[in-house]
Parts: structure tokens; C-alpha cells; sequence
């Protein structure tokens, strides 16, 4: 990747906005500090003043809130073209914190940085509320599922967000997708054990709907899947561009 | 209310942004289209497509989402100062429906309208982004909350970030507010029967922490309330202006 023009955050706005030439420059500038980190190690920790923000380029993140008692709520994941810790710069406390889970590459942004992008092309700015919009429907959608869908249909909707997310930035189809996740992290995410995690991934395969494997997941049955999950990915709008 | 300058959401949006004299005249310009609605009817019907933003200058309105076994999941209330479906529009379909609790005014905003404000003042975008991060930074408390609280705690924070909300834009204090809310609403948002809400907040008053009745909310005792609900409002950024 040596252009933002190929950038995933590009493909995952061009979803939103039609980008100019001019646009896609402003963007390009936004990548230029460009930082690695290694799994396993948090970038940002929960209660952090005055870190900064990133775009994801490649590899996987968890955010997560670490909870009184000691245990983990991951809250999402970020995959690449998602911003990192924007909410955090912009509410000055970082309400929680992140850990790479691979190996990733990220560009640094600073407040200026984006105060300098939106003089030069307003329609970036919207863009950008509209990805951090499309977050925000994320979390709404888990907080309404999170009493209401069984352990089974928990899983399929949450493979099959983040099988729509990863089709956006050209890394998955419905058919499936490479996926660095353990049991562990699933389990925290979904507020299962981990053995109960294996359990529900049996069962979903059992069906015939999908396989998680090997890090892989392979979707068989995608109709089936989505009724399982009543998944309706209208909130992730992804169906082509607003603003021409 | 009538001048920008002294409207709920420039009050807001001051806690991030210290406003110039031409900020203010391009809020002003978005709170034109003046728009009343009635108690008790819905603005925007989950699923419905191209409806306008608002923002809201006077009343509160619920946003909720039903359930496909006819019950009611109420996701947030938005208080003056408070966007509107903003994220319907940016994401084309609403996710939610929109239900004023009383009678509201509200201004009506259009993406083009959201577009010129940005292209004149792109602080105004910083600003607005910053907002709908906080709204964000709400639902993702709610969603780590929903499992960990018990009643008892949940109602004391959701009593006591109403609080700090309204006390923002100026409708209350760690005191107490003026609040329209029903048993009902309350039952809706923290997943709870009316008359478990009802023994709640007696156990509350009981406890000399808090009072909800004839439509006003009197703090007893903040610190207690606070320690209760283990209230951190670090997300809610009130601190001041960021950017200066």
C-alpha cells in the first residue's frame, strides 16, 4: 500500500462519498506519519489523556473496557481503514483502551491534521461523521441484541457484521474470510465462555451455515445464516455512494 | 430562543469549541427552518428513508427501536442542544424511531445545509464530530453497563448522566431537574418492569439519595448517588474547550 488512493479508509468512504481527485490528496496527507505496532501490546490505555488518533491500514485491534472485577468487555474490533481512538482525542479521555491482536500498521492523526483536512474539503468531514455515524449504529445494534439474540444468533450476526464490514475494504466476501480472532476474544465479545464459544461455532457448523477454522471462516450458507441472525445490514450502509 | 448565539446546541457545542463571532452566524443559520411537533407522534419511523435531521431547541424526544416480539427498546432520550436523526441521514435509513415526549421545537438541517456550514467553518465539523462521539461515548457506557449494573445502580447513572447533559445546556445542576419522564420511559431504558422501577426509586428516596416525583428529579446526595452508580463523567467531556 503506497497510496492512499488504495487505502482501505478510501474504499470504505468512497461507500459514502464520491471522492475528487483533490479529496483523495487531502486523504493521502492524512496517512503520512505512518507508525508500526506489535500484537499483544496495548497502544492506548483506558483513562489516557491526550494520546492521539489512527487510521488502521493493516491488521486487526480490540477496544475493550477492563471491568472492576478484572474481566475483559471487548466493546468492537477495528479492522483496517477504521479509525483508532478518534473519540478519544476528540472527548480529550480515552474511555478505553486498545491492543493490536496482530502485528498492524497505523497513521498517526492529530486534532490539526483533521482541522486542516476539513478547511480544505468539507465533504471529508462529512465523510468522516459518517464512518464514525456507521460506528455509532454498531453499538446500538449490539447494546438492542445483546438481551434479545440466544448465544447461536449472537455469533451469526456478529461473523456476518463483521463479514460486511471486511467486504467494504476488500477483504472478505459473503462467502467468507480470513480472521485473526481466538476463542477468547469472541468469548469477550460476546459474553460467553470459551467453551461455550466452541459449542455455538459447532452447532453453527453442524447446520451447515459456516466454519470458523484455522483462521478462516467460511460461510455455507449465507440466506440461512442472516435468518438465524435476523441480520439486516441496513445500518452499515454500504449500498454506494450519497454525495456524488 | 431567538439567536444562535444563545440556542442549547451552541451552548453544547462551547464545551469543545470556544465559538468566533462567524461560527455563531453559521449556527445560526442551521437552527432557520423552524419546525413543532406534537406529543406522541412519531418524527421518523424505524426503516424510513430520506426524512431531514433536526436539532432540537426545546422538549425532549425518545429514540427507540422495536423489537420483533412488539416490545419497546428506547436506545437514548435527546434533550435541547441534542441532534436528531443526523445519523439517519448520513446512514439513509433510520435505525430507530423518534417519539416526542412533549410538545418540541426543532430546526430542521439538510445535508446541504450540514455541507455549507463545514465548507465556511470546518471548527463548526470538529465541533459536530465531537458531538456525535459523545453520543458514542453514551450508548457504548450503556452497552458495558447493561450486564454489570444492577438496578439499583443502573437508574442512579442514568439519573445522574441525564443530569450532567441537561446541566450542560443549562436545564439543571447536581441539585436536580425538571424531567418528563414516565415510569414507562424509564421501564423501556434500563430493561426493567414499571413496578420494579417504582420500588427502585423508592429504594432511592429511602436511601436519601435521590427523589423522583411530580416531574422533577431532587439530588439528595450527589457523592452518594454518585459512589452508587460508580459514575465516572470523564466521558461526557464537560471540562471546557479543547480547542481554544
Amino acid at each position: 500500500m503506497t497510496s492512499a488512493e488504495h487505502s482501505p479508509l478510501t474504499r470504505k468512504l468512497a461507500a459514502f462519498v464520491a471522492l475528487t481527485e483533490a479529496e483523495l490528496a487531502v486523504l493521502e496527507r492524512l496517512h503520512q506519519r505512518r507508525r508500526s505496532f506489535v500484537a499483544g501490546h496495548d497502544m492506548v490505555h483506558q483513562g489516557q489523556s491526550a494520546q492521539a488518533a489512527y487510521i488502521l491500514s493493516a491488521g486487526w485491534v480490540s477496544s475493550y473496557k477492563l471491568q472492576a472485577d478484572g474481566t475483559r468487555q471487548i466493546v468492537d474490533f477495528q479492522i483496517p481503514g477504521d479509525f483508532l481512538g478518534l473519540r478519544s482525542v476528540l472527548l480529550r479521555t480515552s474511555d478505553h483502551s486498545f491492543e493490536p491482536i496482530v502485528d498492524i500498521e497505523a497513521a498517526e492523526v492529530l486534532t490539526s491534521d483533521l482541522l486542516a483536512a476539513f478547511a480544505q474539503t468539507p465533504r471529508l468531514a462529512t465523510a468522516i461523521l459518517w464512518a464514525v455515524s456507521r460506528d455509532e449504529a454498531m453499538v446500538v445494534e449490539h447494546l438492542v441484541g445483546v438481551g434479545r439474540r440466544d448465544a447461536l444468533a449472537r455469533m451469526a450476526h456478529f461473523l456476518l457484521e463483521l463479514g460486511s464490514r471486511l467486504a467494504l475494504v476488500g477483504m472478505g466476501s459473503k462467502h467468507g474470510f480470513d480472521c485473526p480472532l481466538t476463542q477468547y476474544h469472541l468469548a469477550d465479545t460476546l459474553g460467553l465462555s470459551a467453551v461455550h464459544v466452541n459449542r455455538v461455532l459447532r452447532q453453527l457448523r453442524e447446520k451447515g451455515l459456516v466454519t470458523f477454522r484455522d483462521g478462516h471462516v467460511t460461510v455455507h450458507d449465507y440466506e440461512g445464516l442472516a435468518e438465524l441472525a435476523e441480520f439486516d445490514p441496513a445500518y452499515l450502509d454500504q449500498t454506494g455512494p450519497l454525495l456524488k
